[in-house]
């Protein structure tokens, strides 16, 4: 992630979403904490998907998180809110990948990747439905 | 890591810690949170490098978390307490990584790397001191 | 408090705080968790003493939380927002209350008492600086 | 609650539950953080639940957490872990009263009360079933 500099830019992403940070995502060290960053990236993820799912009339396809990266670049602070950036980089059978961007004060402090699999009745990996692969193409990352 | 069948296996990893779950850890689907399973892992995380401090009786060295990448390999469940395998995967010569499995009842459920930067004074990268790389060399990955 | 019909209306306190939800505020039972609405209540809470602190041009006055009691009316829901309400409801020599209400969508789900007490160089309990009980004034609740 | 000497004393607490802190539950003050000992005592009371429901063989009461507590009492300090004393204080015809005790290398650091509410199978107050009622008898704070 961190060798792209893409990566680094706000405008690479197709979505946003602010969110306030809370004191209590600060650790010991008086900073934002990993974990804490890692549930903002979780909040961007959730709300996306939640997204996709008003798409569809009947069954939601569910997801699986198979993986989760984070670079983490830079301290975050608290009060300050952090604008969270998000688009699609891989698109696959079953499969694709967000790409991530935390922002304060643009300036980037972490990145992240994340690989979500659909889920079929079964519980196994599924082929993505028509309505998602259309939704995540209209996301891919842009330049 | 998923790829590597030797990251599956408790006995590749040299240092253990159990923990207990908590209720608090699962999320709407009755599971174990991802993000709480990056709790998880940065507790193992945190022990291990305080551990390293006790070792120092001047000035101990700080870290700084680069990178943290999860693979989730199946749903985990509270009650259950969890088993935190820990080792070291490789010693660069300011950073080093650390390998990591979460197992509950002998299934390994999540799979973790972090890369570990040694912060100098002024906050940058420093070359690691020989006390910390002499215990890291005692906790590689084994087989 | 929940015997107190005047702390279940939004226009009983002086100041508000609105909050996004988390989807890991949630717990098990798919609903807001106990503990996330106490984070949500800590948050209100800081908040209010951040602005008290950027009063004071020399040291600070620390605060030390005493007691947090929290009615739980009803269930609260993600992904909605959640309305902070809070108000000063006692001044005393050392301490103070503060009377909070969390609503969702025009419905009170919670209500928080916190008793907070300065503290002072030594640690132990102080009088209320001067400009400290002129906000507390200022933010009493209504009606 | 803090005006009872006797909530102070571990020996008057019929059940004990031993949890590690983790790393996250310090905040930015470099101690245990208030919200994060709401959590200890949540999973005090939710194992004490738990407990509870394997007695019924068919179906299990549920409850709704109407009240929670708590008096600050000192600072609790990570990596040790905390005692958690529980009893029952109080048994109402639908409702009873939790009594609660955090507590670090022999010093009380929290206390909390919580009432929990039995529900029927329409969301409302039922009266506490026989086998309920016994078990929170076996329960009583001692002394």
């Amino acid at each position: 992630m961190r060798g792209d500099p893409g990566r680094l830019l706000a405008e690479t992403y197709p979505a946003r979403l602010d969110l306030p940070t809370r004191f209590g995502d600060m650790d010991a060290n008086g900073h934002l904490n990993n974990v804490a960053i890692a549930q903002l990236f979780e909040e961007a993820r959730v709300q996306f998907n939640t997204g996709t799912a008003r798409l569809f009339a009947g069954p939601r396809p569910r997801f699986m998180v198979a993986h989760v990266g984070i670079d983490y670049l830079a301290e975050g602070h608290y009060p300050h809110a952090v604008a969270l950036m998000l688009g699609v980089s891989h698109i696959g059978t079953s499969s694709f990948r967000m790409a991530m961007a935390a922002f304060q004060a643009e300036r980037c402090i972490a990145l992240s990747d994340a690989v979500l699999v659909v889920r079929g009745p079964d519980g196994g990996a599924a082929p993505l439905p028509a309505i998602l692969r259309e939704r995540l193409e209209a996301h891919r990352l842009l330049g």
